[in-house]
């Protein structure tokens, strides 16, 4: 099976995203990149469990994770009775699942799935470990062959020679929407809100289009309005951590307030992804609360004194009625009536 | 006379913010504070126009700054013919307001002032450098006196037990709106938006309140919408670098958005200071545009790749539809109805 990472930034390269080999898993650090190219390595499925809840990987990064967690996992527990491999293989889907709360369900989806796996592996007498690697890497392959479309439904909505404007790190839709600029040889500007306190966007997505020769500015949260009103920004675009069948979406903290923005200049405003078929309304969503800690700090020096507190809401929800289109790999869809999307067969995403 | 920095917290007080002795400006660099306290020491005036360019002072500090510069300026020039000196302070009177373009009109007015005051020093054979301290002092003590009256309107305006959202920092108005809670007992949450890329909500204006003994909080400058949906803020407020007599003001980048983020969610918002005269529209405001280098870094250290640009426009241009009133001395004005302003007799304020 050809690889989907294949000339890709060096953030979307399936060995820099997570990788299990001979009873480790190898994660780039996010948090410090591209400052510093490190990788941690996970020697037990918990050390990965804790390495996703501290956002050493975050984006699509965790999808990978948790399937070499998997592996991980199978192969911490292979010298045991079968049924006590099934019981810990079991506890471990469940744990990776539960890495981070918002985005539990997509997880749960491949670590289940990483479980049976393993489970057919032993049964057949195959590693169990490797055929959890092959299925991780067959489900990131299914993942980038349906965020292709996707990716190509977004770059024919970006203007030729124009201008978007992104929040976070939207991994998966990031490299395919380069590759389908690429395709077509369609140019255009990026500007990225550096999305604090975790700066994903200045880290990793100004410097996935940067050094893929995109025009690439970054500006501080709090400039959105002056460039949305003087910059001649085209279009506002994100990816999402849930879409609930509503039209209610969750995404990195910020989103929300870029979308209310981007309607007060007529701005579109397009989310990419693939609909939550277990989400029906933004009332099944569940907002992550992180330790204030990066609130408030830069670079880990403290920004205030310490009698100040800080909050540090992980995602916001943006409703329906501030999103232009939900671009999805069936096509783009008007935010509330997302419900259509489940109308026509929906592709093994996970 | 009264100093009126008395019990205020240690960012107002007079000899923290700029102060001339002995041949030499001391101005607290409020680019490292709280992480350190630390004194930029100028020995020229030319030394205490680039400090202010470079934002070692910034929010009111510039316009003690310049005063002390040109007590400075007249030290410098102690030992020439009188005519020499008297152009020396022209020129310093000159570079002094126009160390920053938004502001000029502002820093003019005090500097120009200062500079006859030397002048008439100089006749009368004072010391023309004690003089511009005096004169510094006592315009000082004017604008607290007119801001008291202000901060006295805004501490009216803010529910017992609420909570507000500031941007930036507007010192003398914290100060005498702390000074006016205090006076009334009146408590309130404060939510203070961190204001990248130099900081001065996390480090100045939360240090203020939280000093003070009130309830703060800091939120990145992505999390105003998550906040006002969820936090229950009652009252966003700034002050204004400008305020231009058909309504428009101008204040630290990312005001804009939260006036319409605040407009969104039906919050009033409320900006505060003196209309500027000179300042007839929108269009006699000069937004200062500075080396993107902080936005492209925390703490100096860089957040992205090289290749990556940025853009640092220092303030932004808030329309009057987005504002709920402009708190002055003399009352709180619709902001298309602020030409009444002038309708009455106008204080000295500089």
């Amino acid at each position: 099976m050809k690889r989907m990472d294949e000339g890709m930034p060096f953030l979307l390269q399936y060995e820099n995203v997570a990788w299990y080999e001979d009873g480790k898993v190898r994660i780039l650090d996010r948090r410090v990149y591209p400052r510093e190219v490190r990788f941690e390595v996970c020697e037990t499925y918990q050390e990965v469990v804790r390495a996703i809840a501290d956002m050493v990987t975050q984006s699509a990064g965790p999808y990978t994770a948790v399937g070499m967690g998997m592996a991980l996992a199978a192969y911490q527990v292979r010298d045991k009775a079968p049924a006590e491999q099934s019981a810990f293989l079991r506890q471990a889907a469940y744990d990776l699942a539960h890495a981070r709360p918002t985005t539990a369900g997509r997880y749960g989806k491949i670590t289940f799935r990483c479980a049976a796996a393993a489970g057919a592996a032993l049964e057949a007498g195959r590693d169990p470990a490797a055929a959890v690697v092959a299925d991780t890497l067959e489900s990131l392959g299914r993942r980038y062959s349906t965020m292709q479309l996707v990716g190509d439904r977004l770059a024919d909505l970006i203007p030729e020679g124009g201008t978007i404007l992104t929040q976070c790190y939207g991994e998966t839709i990031i490299g395919t929407l380069i590759r389908a600029a690429r395709r077509c040889g369609k140019d255009f500007r990026v500007f990225c809100a550096e999305t604090r306190p975790f700066l994903q966007g200045a880290r990793l997505t100004a410097s996935c289009f940067a050094q893929e020769g995109f025009d690439t500015t970054v500006l501080t949260d709090n400039m959105a309005a002056y460039a949305m009103e003087r910059e001649g920004i085209d279009l506002f675009t994100s990816a999402a951590d849930a879409i609930a069948r509503d039209g209610h979406i969750a995404n990195k903290t910020g989103t929300f307030q870029l979308a209310i923005l981007a309607k007060y200049f007529g701005i579109p405003y397009y989310v990419t992804g693939i609909p939550d078929v277990d989400k029906r309304s933004a009332s099944d969503i569940v907002i992550e609360q992180r330790d204030p800690g990066p609130v408030l700090t830069s670079w880990g020096i403290p920004n205030t004194v310490p009698e100040v507190k800080g909050i540090y809401p992980s995602f916001d929800v943006t409703p329906p009625h501030l999103i232009s289109g939900v671009v999805t790999d069936k096509g783009v869809y008007v935010p509330y009536l997302l419900e259509q999307y489940f109308d026509s067969e929906v592709r093994d995403f996970y």
